[in-house]
């Protein structure tokens, strides 16, 4: 089967950062379709130091990179946390995630949590449920991924796509 | 000259984050007293991404590790600001700061701006010459430390020398 809209093939890996838990996606976007290669999550052991879970998270990635190729990162930036320690820490897991990712030579852009609900399910107000299924559509897969985390890096990743696909991902370039 | 009292040399790496100037001040802890061995700030060029930046702050401090081959790393961890969106920026910084030391097997210890005042000027309210001052004394430099990120790292340093003295750094580990 032949396409006169044929794209180039482009690996994206989605990001959703947490020094709990750090939810990965990587899709493959194809001629205007998409396909789920990988996803799950990176849990450092919770009793471990602060540090120590970020250099996990760091090494996690920096092997994810060097299995998957992704030419692209998205990265959920925008977090709804009032607290400001709560940012700091996510900041700090954002952070981490980001050098592997340039020391690649991987481009990295952001999305906030409603810019992606919006891409994806077409409301900034969808329900956890509502990404999921949605996910799972446009990746046909045939059960709803799990667990949210790497859903939610699904989610991620498929937004880029849709942003590069609208020539609407540069002003989002980190 | 001997000392009853002598304790290991210990060199500390005090590091004052952001996005825009990373302070950075190494001291060598021996005996009771400091010695600066080294000042200055990271200066990412402001017109580039943010992750660019982000990659210059890792390389440079990664140079600054394999030059002075710290034994601690102190780095400022509560930030004032009550913006989320530099609690972020700086959280990412701090992230990115983390992971060469701990990639060394170097510890990281986190103080917030008030403690290291408190620590070095004797109240958490010090102004910044105060504090400039005060680096000068214990580093017994004969000029104030410039620019003022820079001593801000002196001072961290500084500060966690102090809680290794009294033995209350432990509870600082990140």
């Amino acid at each position: 089967m032949t396409s006169s809209n044929k794209e180039k093939e482009t690996i994206i890996i989605g990001i959703d950062p947490g020094t709990r838990v750090t939810g990965y996606g990587v899709i493959l976007s194809s001629g205007g379709t998409l396909k789920a290669l990988d996803y799950g999550c990176i849990r450092p052991p919770p009793e471990g130091l602060l540090s120590d879970r970020y250099l996990i998270i760091h090494d996690s990635l920096q092997e994810l990179l060097e299995m998957h190729s992704p030419h692209e990162m998205a990265i959920e930036t925008q977090f709804v946390h009032k607290n400001v320690q709560s940012a700091l820490k996510l900041g700090s897991a954002m952070g981490v995630a980001l050098i592997p990712a340039k020391r690649r030579g991987i481009r990295v852009f952001g999305y906030s949590p409603r810019s992606v609900k919006c891409s994806i399910v077409g409301t900034g107000k969808a329900s956890k449920e509502q990404l999921q299924g949605a996910v799972a559509r446009y990746l046909k897969l045939t059960s709803l991924p799990k667990p949210q985390d790497a859903a939610d890096a699904l989610a991620i990743a498929i937004c880029h796509a849709h942003c590069m696909q609208s020539q609407l991902s540069t002003k989002n370039e980190l």
